[in-house]
């Protein structure tokens, strides 16, 4: 059953995905396309609806992040098995990405002025607003978006890094019970090994063009 | 187990929650606050993320509209058990926000001249589009997101019946798999009652400030 995981050279969407891949111990093609050379045409013509990450199975083709990170999760004990402790993961998976699309105009602003404007209002209204309340959860969840490691904590590890990288910043160091659980993922088995062979992620921004 | 769900006096994101729970008859207490002297201020107090719609059950809150609706459909067949269908489906209801996203900005724009621009964008870019490829997948599926109706084929229908109201169109005439499923959908037992109870809603874009 050859699996194949395409995205771009960066964490990002993807990064939880194949975390999640790794610590589950499931053999795929990693494809990365260079992020600075998107959109090659020739590529995005073969997308479903033209983004990236794309998941493809014994022929079959899934996108969208999120439904790739939960299918690839299945049968696993990533997934609970009691539908409220689901709909919670969801929920809060959810709202993560409600504050990562956040991020994304001040990442595509061309204008260095304006970029920084956006920046910094990430920086001190939306990540206040949205990690206080995260780091709430994870305290009255034993440390977890539902009391034991689900794939939506990849999730969440995923939008912290990815935070870090486009933002420059150090997220979780306010955040306690967020930055264990970052560094608990980091550390699993199969993810602590990958994170090794791959060495940290890097942006410039400037030749930067999603 | 008494059920509330709370949300606007429209459509929206929460319509699609309102008829799964007609459909597969559950009684719920459907809370409705009105949408123009939106944000109230201690409602939203006692939201988690001072966001609507918010499900309640036996004490425990939900927040985020597509971890209800799949929450809400739970136990009946409008969730599939096989994990690829799950997952097909949860990719374009995930798909369908990212368009439905894309009508934000134009329903918020309080300069009519901008409204209108973003709307036109939206009408002649955006939902060719998208909905050229779901009309697409609806056929290839047999009418359904993933072969029979489930929990996603009401986001569908949600997102289209939220599209006409605010955009003031009729999205599904030239895609007629979507507008096929649209009526079956609204002709469901328990649905077709609900939208007789209720009859049609209507906006007034300048008196709304969401």
């Amino acid at each position: 059953m050859p699996k194949k995981l395409s995205y771009f050279n960066l964490n990002g969407l993807a990064e939880p995905i194949r975390y999640i891949l790794h610590y589950t111990n499931q053999e795929f093609e990693d494809v990365r396309h260079d992020v600075y050379s998107w959109p090659d045409p020739t590529v995005k013509a073969t997308l479903p609806y033209g983004q990236l990450p794309v998941y493809e199975e014994d022929g079959r083709v899934l996108t969208q992040s999120l439904a790739i990170a939960k299918y690839v999760a299945r049968g696993t004990d990533l997934v609970p098995t009691d539908p409220w402790k689901n709909a919670v993961i969801e929920s809060i998976v959810f709202t993560l990405i409600d504050y990562f699309k956040s991020v994304v105009p001040s990442v595509r602003e061309a204008d260095p002025v304006k970029c920084a404007e956006l920046t910094k209002e990430v920086i001190e209204k939306n990540i206040p607003f949205y990690f206080s309340k995260f780091n709430k959860h994870l305290e009255d969840n034993g440390g977890f978006l539902s009391g034991k490691l689900s794939w939506g904590d990849f999730v969440l590890c995923g939008v912290v890094e990815a935070s870090d990288m486009f933002l420059g910043i150090d997220l979780s160091k306010d955040y306690p019970a967020v930055r264990t659980l970052v560094q608990h993922i980091r550390n699993l088995p199969g993810v602590k090994e990958y994170i090794k062979s791959i060495g940290p992620y890097s942006i410039d921004l400037a030749r930067f063009n999603l």
